[in-house]
């Protein structure tokens, strides 16, 4: 008369029934949500932590740990530094939602995480200009066509893209309010698009706070791939959310943070020795730079897929 | 070449696979943790919620809309208000916690839900002793014995107790650092205790806040079942943690908003008109008063068990 739990913990069935009282009372407790989605997602929820509860037998102390890790999340994060974004991250749940809501679609371009440092008001460029404002970092000249999965060129698309600066961070990150490393563009009539950019550096995320205890606890890399995010729109057509990471960036291998890494969205950066030619004729003087090509496929909206 | 998903929808095999795929590189992920139960507990944690992401098809508005739930929570809470704590509670996250770790133990006296109100230097009063401290409400003589599951008395355990008043707020939710409605005492040679509370009165948990908000969506109360809390310990005794409820309180019928009633809790609460002779003499002047008896068994500390 006894059965076993998935954490090998024998409990006798009146407790196992007295569990799922519970959960039954608690899942009930919904049953008058007016809105049905909200009604659907909190008895989902209730199940599922429930279920979590019960296979691992979490201690009292481990529930106390758990208060106090989302206390001390919710006391870190403010208007700049938003760790249960972080932790959604970390645990891959952002890439999850993204996974769910996009899926593949014939031959459009793969999305990924958002991540928390863009900003609506990322001053506009025009073709071929430079996002950098400022941030130290080696050129990139990126360039790329965005059309739709018919092959069809989407004039006007418009691109936002944001990156942080070979320091490891986004102009976000300072506190002298600067904007740098950050600007939208609108592709032209034949959907093609350039920008210089910077090399894309591998950085950690936030990782002073709970969210980077956790890692360390787990031996896990608080660093992302080195990226280069985009978010690319057009009337009728799916938004994409996404970056490019950099071939040979060896932080691939150790594993991205956020598990933000998808083959497909692994580009080449060529290196350019100092001295060799601009695209557009920018005089670079003695640096070395580089160039990369990104062309973006966007699937139809999701009303019409 | 289709599945269903347990919210209806119908995804494709690949995409399936998709989903399945990032779950098991999250839980790879945690593969290094040097703790076995922390990598258990955080593998564990991330199966379960992918699990409800997928069932539910969590969508991107959805997930923001979490986000800023919990960052609101975090903001709320401060040493007065915890918010995390209420969201565990009436999720009967704290309730489920609580049933996994204090499972049925002979006749032993069950456990409910610790609440975020206890302090831990609540003032000493001698047996017989008021807990009130001035704050509002009707008095209660409050009585009885503590034993062990051998129906051994247990001398000088330490019980502690505290309630809100009678406008259903406990001290520490006042700002002017009052200290009322709660203290210590320790049960006398024989086992036996007795104080002055006050009846217990139903109360809504805070309810000005993303909890409160989330309660009011579906259509819950936030008021919590009449009770009085108590703690009581004892070397070699598994602590307890519990309240009694107000036999016919209605609250009890309309639902604790934590789920914290367990009928052996609920106790009759004798109104005495007034005039009626106290237990000690003491004079009560001109206002009705109400006796309770609550026995309480202790089960042997868990190493024991």
């Amino acid at each position: 008369m006894s059965e076993t739990t998935h954490a090998g913990t024998t409990i006798s069935p009146e407790q196992a029934a007295v569990e799922q009282e519970l959960v039954n009372t608690v899942v009930a407790s919904f049953d008058k949500t007016q809105d049905p989605r909200l009604k659907q997602l909190m008895q989902a929820l209730t199940r599922h932590l429930h279920n979590f509860l019960r296979e691992v037998r979490l201690t009292e102390e481990e529930w106390n740990t758990a208060i106090e890790f989302l206390t001390a999340s919710g006391h870190i994060t403010d208007d700049k530094r938003q760790e249960f974004i972080l932790l959604s991250d970390v645990l891959g749940a952002s890439m999850q939602t993204i996974a769910i809501n996009n899926q593949a679609y014939k031959g459009a371009t793969e999305a990924t995480v958002f991540g928390p440092f863009f900003t609506a008001d990322a001053p506009e460029i025009a073709l071929g200009g430079d996002i950098a404002g400022g941030a130290a970092g080696q050129p990139c000249w990126v360039e790329g066509t965005i059309t739709d999965t018919e092959g069809r060129p989407v004039p006007g698309a418009r691109l936002e893209v944001w990156e942080a600066d070979e320091d490891g961070f986004y102009d976000v990150q300072y506190t002298d309010n600067r904007v740098a490393g950050r600007a939208h563009l609108f592709a032209d009539e034949h959907g093609k698009y350039s920008f210089w950019g910077l090399i894309p550096t591998p950085y950690p995320i936030p990782h002073d706070g709970p969210v980077g205890k956790m890692l360390e606890a787990a031996g896990r890399s608080p660093v992302r791939a080195s990226h280069l995010h985009f978010m690319v729109t057009a009337p009728g057509l799916r938004t994409l959310v996404t970056h490019i990471f950099v071939e040979g960036d060896p932080q691939i291998e150790i594993g991205d943070s956020v598990f933000g890494v998808k083959d497909s969205l692994i580009k080449r950066f060529e290196p350019q020795p100092a001295g060799t030619p601009a695209p557009d004729g920018r005089d670079l003087g003695n640096q070395t730079w580089a160039r990369t090509r990104f062309d973006v496929v966007l699937a139809p909206a999701p009303a019409q897929i």
